[in-house]
């Protein structure tokens, strides 16, 4: 019983993580998730390469401790995965499904940017802190929060989502949540490329982003470090917004740790820096001191913080 | 083994309250608050209070199950009360402090709003609930979350302080903390006056607040009730500000019930509506299912919130 597997479902494909308590990882793989209006036949997918992995590495299922599984929605602290738009399923408690389908239990089930956040706490950036917070920056802007080694759900499995604060009384784009001036807006991928491009219109301030054809968050970033003045501007804002948003949250749940992941944070120490010097240009006094760290567990970090909620029970 | 005391110390007085663990409170009373540059002379002012109390009822300090006590500060999770501005002290170990100097043990020690949040959440509006978020408008806006029975103290003693979260990044003038912005620049009771000044300036809009000589936000709620036109759109404003503020809380902690407390909230049930249906047009789908209360324990929630510390251990 000192083995899980770790299953990380997100809208193209699931990624699968086999670990043994001891030695950790040992295996990983994808496979193409399969959309449709309810999860059996993803879940048999799931049965089939899950079952292919033990016996090629002469295991049994007596032999898993469980299953952890991370989805792209809400999750209650009863287990209820709350509807997941980009794969197209209702309202469903997938543990106790999965564990029927695939014939092992216990299997949970957490919020994918929770569950990431779970990964790098017990594997990752944050092994030496009691409670963090973390902010994906990519497609979306995601969050976690974890508080001596649990993942905070919430009431609604919406705690942690970090990119619906709202920012921006003002705005007057809509976010893809409906709601108008959340965090998203200006800090997911496209965010970042849309508060860009706006700017380019509404300045003459010459810049090398207006020679590049397709603008992507990575270009403003790589732009921003080899020295351009608007693209630093523009990542100074937007970073502004980033360290107020992170105050916002600190404010409530006063973490120990601050971890930036996500596809946008690639942008390394220079994207980390900045977003701190902003957190502590804009927190009161009493929560100046928190840790920033950037993950380190990147794509593999929904892997990891499914066997994090497996190992930990 | 089945009495306390519950002391919640203010700025002002000190509220006292005798608790028993079947009847709950059974007697309280108030004492002015020694200020000076360390707690000793106050606790030994605490220590004859109580030991009246007890002589008084034939009571020993045996008979005690330990004392709770609520202060103006940050608390960590490990009891340091970090800083008392309105009376003079700086970080100090009060729970540790009073045990020595009172003889009694153990004393829990807690921030004042956090402790209120605890006192409804086990007493008061809270009782049929499992998570909430106190928001207390007063003199300044304080606030607590309260997850499964236990305050929520944070890494750096500030979950809760809901009051310093950053509504308007454009905001020109500084809040009683350093920074600009804060929730409690429109929603504290002179936060309110504030803002009915500035539009006051603004506008040439007719309204009974102009014949004000002192006005005050009890005053302003009270003509947005008889249908005051400005005075409602000011109060609309404010909800607005304070919905949404409660809703960037509720992605990050996502309680089941939002307790609105402290003076202003005596402007009752219109106030808790305009803010539930500010909360329920400002925040994303998923959430919008939160139960609103005001509070019921009013003054008393300190000392009900620090017998409930001394209680649920």
């Amino acid at each position: 019983m000192e083995y899980c597997f770790g299953v990380d479902i997100g809208g193209t494909t699931v990624k699968f993580g086999l670990f043994s308590q001891k030695e950790g990882l040992l295996e990983k793989w994808e496979i193409p998730t399969k959309k449709g209006s309810e999860p059996t036949p993803l879940l048999k997918d799931i049965k089939v390469s899950i079952e292919e992995c033990l016996s090629k590495n002469g295991l049994k299922k007596e032999d898993l401790a469980g299953i952890g599984m991370a989805a792209p929605g809400p999750v209650t602290e009863d287990g209820c995965l709350r509807g997941t738009v980009n794969i197209g399923w209702g309202d469903v408690f997938l543990g106790k499904k999965a564990e029927k389908l695939i014939g092992v239990s216990p299997v949970y089930i957490g919020n994918d940017a929770r569950v990431a956040a779970l990964g790098e706490y017990t594997f990752g950036a944050g092994k030496e802190v009691s409670s963090l917070l973390m902010v994906t920056l990519g497609t979306g802007v995601g969050g976690g929060v974890i508080l001596n080694g649990k993942i905070l759900s919430g009431a609604s499995g919406t705690a942690g989502e970090i990119g619906h604060i709202t920012m921006n009384l003002d705005e007057v784009e809509q976010c893809n949540c409906g709601k108008k001036g959340c965090l998203e807006q200006y800090a997911s991928a496209p965010g970042m490329v849309r508060v860009a491009q706006k700017a380019l219109m509404n300045t003459d301030k010459p810049s090398v982003l207006r020679n590049i054809e397709v603008l992507t968050a990575k270009k403003l970033w790589d732009a921003a470090k080899k020295g351009d003045a608007l693209a630093r501007e523009l990542t100074e804002y937007i970073s502004k917004i980033l360290g107020v948003a992170i105050a916002n949250a600190c404010y409530i749940v006063d973490p120990e740790m601050i971890v930036l992941g996500g596809g946008v944070s690639q942008a390394g120490v220079f994207l980390l820096d900045m977003v701190q010097r902003a957190y502590v240009e804009n927190v009161f006094p009493h929560c100046r001191d928190k840790k920033f760290a950037l993950a380190k567990l990147l794509n593999d970090a929904g892997i990891y913080g499914a066997a994090a909620m497996v190992f930990k029970q």
